[in-house]
């Protein structure tokens, strides 16, 4: 007799999760994801800062199951599903199931602004973090031999639009790229017509965090030379400016965009009831209402945080990793002969880094910046960095980037066509 | 009074020797390359097999020309030059120079076959290393969800034409990527499939290489799992098979063309007399006949080995880079009222890789193969690598792939547009 089959859609922190909490269950396993590897997102900012290579924060999918003797991979864009025929569709035909798990996590959400998606840069996928490092760089060499002065300080502004944790930490390394190290490598350029511009809508930076923390984050990073312009709302964006909604306009021709993220189009793809930033309302069980064998986790699932008076869970890692894991303890207890229990988040904090020397972080009733935090950041995400081989090289990379201020990946590399036919 | 400058085109070995040498020359320096970066060429195939990163091989001109106080660089495609108004030229216009070294290297060499350039993969550039890596994985992807067991074995044999050492040492690499990572990778495919063919038009491989180490290589790659075919000459080459001079077919869908290198487009362009290979002819002291201002160096000068009976010289690293130091000595030569001196080649030696614990090395009266030509092989190659920190991570991946037998970099991964507008 065949076991049952699980289909998990999507191989991020979530995913990962939930394959490798199966590992011992009477069931199969087949992740799939677009991309043939799982992706270290927190440190994606520093492949766009020239801090790391793309082999230091991504790992094959297919290494990180080889531990799992029932779990297998395909490489598949994930484009809908039928929950009465139990079936996922792939571009590379219908996988059936006997259990599913949406775990497709998140994307960039421009909110309808085509000018945003046109010129923005979002900053979620390897290949866009690659794709940030090759126009910083680009902009420094063009700028470098161009004579007219506006047209220089155009290309040597850089506005980061956001202020949560992913803008925050971008401004601060991008700041610290240009000033600790593009500044060696550009000798005869005025660096005083460069701007880091940090945006954001609301009042303060990094809203989450308690206000002692955001006031701290936003001197850390004036002192780094980032501006930070608070209630300032992006209207519109063209190659070379940004318009802001009180009619400012700040001349910029590189635009990085981290102000808005909503769900993967999966749950509207299936037809699935939405809650906030289109994520897939789910049964506190993370089960989708009536489709036991059918669950929703991480970015993706619009779960409610029972603890913490009904909000919805925020879009972040631990989150999704706690819920992988609820779900595998469902499927194995379903097979069981028991029911689905009821999802419960323990937060373990939040943190961000500014830059060298500075982070904030809160973690319950420890509140943590400065120099301090920035240890208990160092830590805790060497710590998690995917594998032991890139524990050395993330170590080896950020001791050189802190000891001789330099960063030796400031490398301008597009893959060449490997389709040629 | 403005000090004499000097244009030279191309930051390989060659150019960026002689931009080092310039150091303490009354002169200024102009380095003019497409690049950003100084590709150590030598380690291309493992980037392409997985091993390395872009950022272990490739490092910025500008962190390389910082200690030169003298020097600049410009980031440019050279598009051709007039030797007598002394203007090189670029897509980003005009240079006015007082001495030129063109020194803008080789390229893959399709003989005019255009199915070749269309299907195959060169291996001469860093987006190539990547694009074949890329490649290599998908096609494993693609077998592994392919009921079709003929479409199965073409998507996983993989041919390589060219048996230099460039071509032997990715046939070397790849076979161990497939048989020591990828076969744990994929526990389900049936690796039997797999082949990877060394195709060499003549009657050896490594041809420059004396007879016992030539046999050495062929016998190593054997056991590692090469079927090596001689005197197969490559006639035609479809998205799925090639097709052999004699009429014999192989199915094959990924073919890596080490076959063929000629000197870059600059001596056409410039409609300069060519030698063989469309390399530049020079005079013995590397200058352009009636153009004492104007030098030639590297794979693209078509010098003569003056010590070794009117042969031309190779196109090596060693060769490129010891032109770069006279022609730099000659120009401080001729600032002082000296004349130009004739260039002589000093051979240190060949050497190439067959993979882990094995390698051949020719150096003068030394011949090694085996581990001992393996040890020597690693030893001038980490010794060479640019810097120090690449010193430091490319050991650790070394290291890595050696004692576990595995490469985490197999990802496939390319860069997103970075320029949206």
């Amino acid at each position: 007799m065949s076991r049952p089959r699980v289909v998990i859609a999507g191989a991020g922190f979530g995913g990962l999760t939930c394959a490798r909490a199966l590992k011992k269950a009477p069931v199969d396993v087949l992740l799939v994801d677009r991309n043939n590897y799982h992706l270290f997102t927190p440190l994606l900012y520093q492949v766009a800062s020239a801090v790391l290579d793309p082999g230091e924060i991504a790992r094959p999918v297919r290494q990180l199951i080889r531990p799992l003797r029932n779990a297998d991979f395909l490489m598949a864009r994930i484009t809908g599903a039928d929950l009465q025929q139990r079936q996922l569709f792939t571009d590379h035909g219908p996988l059936a199931y006997d259990y599913l798990v949406l775990a497709s996590g998140s994307q960039s959400d421009y909110f309808g602004n085509a000018s945003l998606a046109q010129h923005a840069f979002g900053l979620k996928e390897l290949d866009e973090g690659l794709a940030v490092r090759n126009r910083i760089l680009m902009r420094f060499e063009e700028a470098r031999w161009t004579d007219d002065r506006e047209r220089r300080r155009t290309l040597l502004t850089f506005a980061v639009v956001g202020g949560g944790p992913t803008g925050v930490e971008m401004a601060g390394a991008l700041s610290e790229l240009i000033h600790l190290v593009l500044s060696k490598d550009y000798r005869d350029l005025d660096l005083g017509l460069v701007r880091v511009v940090l945006l954001e809508a609301a009042g303060s930076l990094l809203g989450t965090f308690v206000e002692p923390l955001r006031d701290a984050a936003r001197r850390s990073l004036e002192k780094k030379g980032v501006e930070v312009l608070l209630k300032a709302k992006v209207a519109d964006v063209t190659a070379n400016s940004i318009l802001l909604a009180d009619g400012h306009e700040i001349p910029a021709s590189t635009v990085i965009w981290t102000a808005g993220v909503r769900a993967s189009d999966l749950g509207s793809l299936m037809s699935l009831p939405l809650a906030r930033q289109a994520r897939v309302q789910v049964l506190p069980t993370l089960q989708v209402a009536g489709h036991p064998e059918a669950f929703v986790i991480g970015d993706l699932a619009g779960a409610i945080d029972e603890s913490g008076g009904g909000a919805p869970l925020p879009m972040l890692i631990p989150v999704a990793m706690q819920e992988g894991k609820h779900v595998a303890a469902t499927i194995r207890d379903v097979l069981r002969g028991y029911g689905a229990t009821n999802f419960l988040y323990k937060d373990p904090g939040i943190m961000a880094t500014i830059g060298r020397n500075s982070a904030v972080a809160q973690l319950g009733p420890v509140r943590l910046k400065g120099f301090l935090g920035w240890l208990m950041w160092l830590t805790v995400h060497l710590i998690n960095v995917v594998s032991f081989r890139s524990r050395v090289v993330v170590l080896v990379n950020w001791a050189w980037d802190y000891l001789f201020y330099d960063r030796p990946i400031r490398l301008i590399v597009r893959a060449a066509d490997d389709r040629p036919d």
